[in-house]
């Protein structure tokens, strides 16, 4: 009898960020990345975002297994908060990405929570109940990346993680394209495709590209130089300490995430550096401008970062000045280039040059453009296409370049966060939904702060908040004294606005005690409607405006 | 005897946005330009920002001109703000800014305030007081932008205002390349000088470009057409009806700046649409979708624009469909990006294909490139070059282009909002500091919302509020019945940790009313604190706490 396998991604598509994706068979389920995001703007106050794992939770039996593609926190990130929420049997990676998460997971204190597992894209494949996985080499922004093949009882489905098709990666180890059109010719039913580039003609640069610009960027310079770049982007770390060797500069790792990163790479093989190249950031003073590199984080313009402490003057150990090179080897993460160009402003104001994406070449995407995508659909050949991996707009370029590349419409799935899509012999189809959506992490709390807040730190936001105490005395509710009033975040102390509203909130009570209204709920609603009013008419402003009436 | 000329730039140095600069000698000031500036997401509620213009408002005499370079928000948008803080005795602009600005002197009931006085780029200069202006023709994103050469007493001085060298403007009206290297031969003391664009290697690409992406973009299609710009953009406009008109499509107009500002061009003749290719939106539904172009404003995400209100199925007459094509005929404004993501995966997710300056070549900048810049700094051959016009980064890559030109570096002015330069025979010269900085428009104030406001706002947008509020009776303040607790974006209501709460701040009183501490100000502080750490260890956040004690 032929089977049928369940595809639900929980997060991933219509947006950058949580990729996470369940896949079901036979009563067992597989997780493929457990990532999450960061918040935006309008997320006050929440410090990170992850999938709501309740479909996940309420599943019979534990998870068979979480197959991790790469290391970096849209893939990773929520693993140590499934493993607190949901019963994993085994999470299986490749030897970097086991590296960081093992370091993740230690300081969750989950390290012995579930079995981690090494996936060797160099081996055979491993059996997880009904599901067989594959791995299979791609290139991508951090070493040991892979794509995953399932055997799965609806069929043979290829996910590729992120990928480009970089065919000089500064390790040597390219997209396995060998192995997938091998794949692709044992027929593939279903292809999972990261879209992110899919709008962007073209194929992306090779991140060997960023070596040649730090060689013809870093040798002529004299004074220091920093290179700021994701803490996770190891063969950028490793070129820029690749030219600062040759040219007789030592390298000082300045930034947490950075410091824990490239230890966990050097321990595991995938950076060299020279034992007496690198340099503590207290030694830098022992040097001369010209004889150090600094490797940083910050290229996002995260505010307590190390490249931005830098640039507003309030590092302990390192400063620059006119003469020194800051070299943003990143591209900002869009919601992040006001943050960014900050930090630039303020370097450039030390008298520092800048080289950034914008006007160097020291950037490159980890993610294949158009026709690499168009590369993979031709290697795979798949039968069904569902694009993930994207906002709406990416996912929708990824369908038109499988359509372009012979895929029939009714063979591409466009889904959701939540929808749930099922392969079988016939074809790959939405077939209904489950619960999903974003459960934010803020402070010690996951999951409790939600919309009802958010939307009210929101109104705080826009006109802050105005608080009028009335107290009333006796059984009939005479006013006793003045209403109190205090606002914060609309009007500054002492402005005769606030004696106005005062006056009103003792007109409004007055008359209500006159008319025998005594009803707390009552006598609040008239002293919000009746102090908003007056508000707005003054100000054009709309502050949450808090009435408390004491009865004593 | 030689003279000298004070130069104080206002706003727009350090920053995109609100140009402003003051010139004065002999007791006598004219202004450059009076822009306002979009507030960031740190302005939490602002609505607009304004140069700070305590400087002028203190003059002992009226202001004798404000001349206008041309009809952008960031150059003429606090306009009506001076005006009435401010004594000015004419503003001088050419026909279109004019037309612009009379529009919105109108909304602002600010017609009658000053004498408009039209700039003739074709006229002789105009003498105000000691300065001597002329109007020199330059291309920009808008038609009738100029830049300003002013003879004063401590020299000549060039002020760019925006500008690009488009040898194919859409008008015919080009960069006055002649009379700027005319100038140049009388000699040229100080050159004020757009750098925007300065970091941006070689030269921006012709508006004309645009008109040719949109003739190879638009008649294949069979759709809707939409075509998003900014409202002042009327040069792409132009070029959209052009395109419209040869394919027979007629031309809606929509979003209420749009409509203004179109009708405005027309009147005077900027725009050119034969009568019968104009449609109202309600007269859409009688055309097929593949004879109509909407032009639309929205292309940087506006929440309550024409194109955002149809992304999110919001608009009274337009919805779009697949088969559609919206053309985003703009770049995001740094901070906006997300926001026109948003749109554009909505309009996307409505099938319409999404065609923005990210995919397609349908935008071009309005400022220059450097080379743009080199050929300006070598047309006029300045003795000084005080950049302006951009950020610190910008202004230091244009003060490097200036250098590279031959401008000696002791002969580069550096300046920021507020600076003094002081211009005589012997160079340019920083040489102080007057009041400047920001003023909010927030609703109906200006200027009453200040940082303390913006900081109380930044700090309940984070973690919300807590209010509690202690009733005390008696002279020996006995506490009267259980603290009453308000918590506004942090916990939701029913919370266990809400209790716990009120129990704390029971305790707390109970402990200090034993102790016969009974100050309010005491009573307050201890309870803010007790609370702040209970609820900081259970839920690591730090609401604003604003404890209230009601004395009977």
């Amino acid at each position: 009898m032929p089977g049928s396998t369940r595809i639900i991604p929980l997060g991933g598509l219509g947006e950058v960020g949580k990729n996470t994706t369940v896949f079901e068979a036979d009563g067992e389920a597989i997780v493929i990345d457990a990532g999450l995001a960061f918040p935006r703007d309008e997320h006050l106050g929440v410090d990170l975002i992850l999938p709501d794992f309740t479909y996940l939770t309420n599943l019979d039996k534990p998870i068979r297994a979480v197959l991790l593609t790469h290391g970096h926190e849209d893939h990773v990130g929520s693993l140590p908060y499934l493993l607190r929420q949901a019963r994993v049997q085994e999470v299986w990676a490749t030897r970097l990405t086991l590296g960081l998460i093992k370091s993740k997971l230690d300081e969750h204190g989950l390290l012995r929570s579930t079995e981690l597992k090494e996936a060797d894209p160099d081996g055979e494949p491993v059996q997880l109940g009904p599901f067989r996985a594959e791995f299979v080499r791609v290139a991508h922004s951090i070493p040991d990346a892979v794509a995953i093949v399932l055997e799965t009882p609806g069929g043979r489905i290829v996910h590729t993680g992120d990928y480009k098709m970089d065919h000089t990666p500064v390790d040597g180890l390219r997209t396995d394209v060998g192995r997938l059109a091998e794949v692709g010719n044992r027929g593939v039913d279903l292809l999972l495709g990261d879209s992110t580039n899919a709008e962007r003609p073209g194929v992306t640069g090779s991140e060997r590209l960023v070596g040649e610009a730090f060689r013809q960027l870093i040798p002529p310079r004299e004074g220091r130089i920093l290179v700021a770049s994701f803490a996770s982007n190891v063969h950028r770390m490793q070129q820029a300490i690749d030219v600062a060797v040759d040219v007789g500069r030592k390298v000082c790792v300045v930034g947490r995430s950075m410091r824990k990163n490239i230890n966990i790479a050097r321990n595991l093989g995938y950076i060299e550096v020279p034992e007496d190249v690198l340099i503590q950031p207290k030694e830098l003073d022992d040097y001369g401008r010209g004889d150090v590199l600094i490797l940083c984080t910050g290229s996002q313009g995260e505010p307590l970062s190390a490249l931005v402490r830098i640039a507003y003057n309030d590092h302990p150990a390192i400063k620059v000045e006119a003469g020194d090179t800051v070299i943003i080897s990143a591209k900002p993460v869009p919601g992040n280039e006001l943050k960014v160009h900050d930090a630039i402003n303020e370097l450039a104001r030390s008298g520092a040059e800048v080289l950034h994406q914008e006007v160097a070449p020291v950037h490159v995407s980890g993610h294949g453009n158009a026709e690499e995508l168009r590369l993979m659909l031709g290697l795979v050949r798949p039968k069904s296409v569902m694009p993930v991996h994207g906002e709406f707009r990416m996912l929708a370029a990824h369908a038109r370049l499988a359509v372009e590349s012979g895929v029939p419409e009714n063979r591409i799935v466009l889904a959701e966060n939540g929808s749930v899509v099922e392969l079988d012999e016939s074809g790959a189809y939405l077939t209904g939904k489950v619960d999903s959506g974003v459960t934010f992490v803020d402070g010690l709390g996951v999951g409790d702060v939600q919309d009802v807040a958010l939307r009210d730190r929101r109104h705080l936001s826009e006109d802050g908040v105005l608080i009028v105490v009335a107290t009333l005395t006796g059984q009939n509710g005479s006013v006793a004294g003045q209403p109190e009033l205090i606002a914060r975040g609309f009007a500054e102390p002492g402005e005769p606005l606030l004696e106005e509203m005062r006056e009103e909130a003792q007109r409004v009570l007055d008359g209500l005690i006159k008319d025998n209204v005594t009803e707390i709920k009552l006598l609040q609603e008239h002293l919000h409607d009746g102090l908003g009013q007056l508000i707005y008419d003054r100000t054009g402003r709309r502050p949450m405006i808090l009435p408390v009436v004491v009865e004593v």
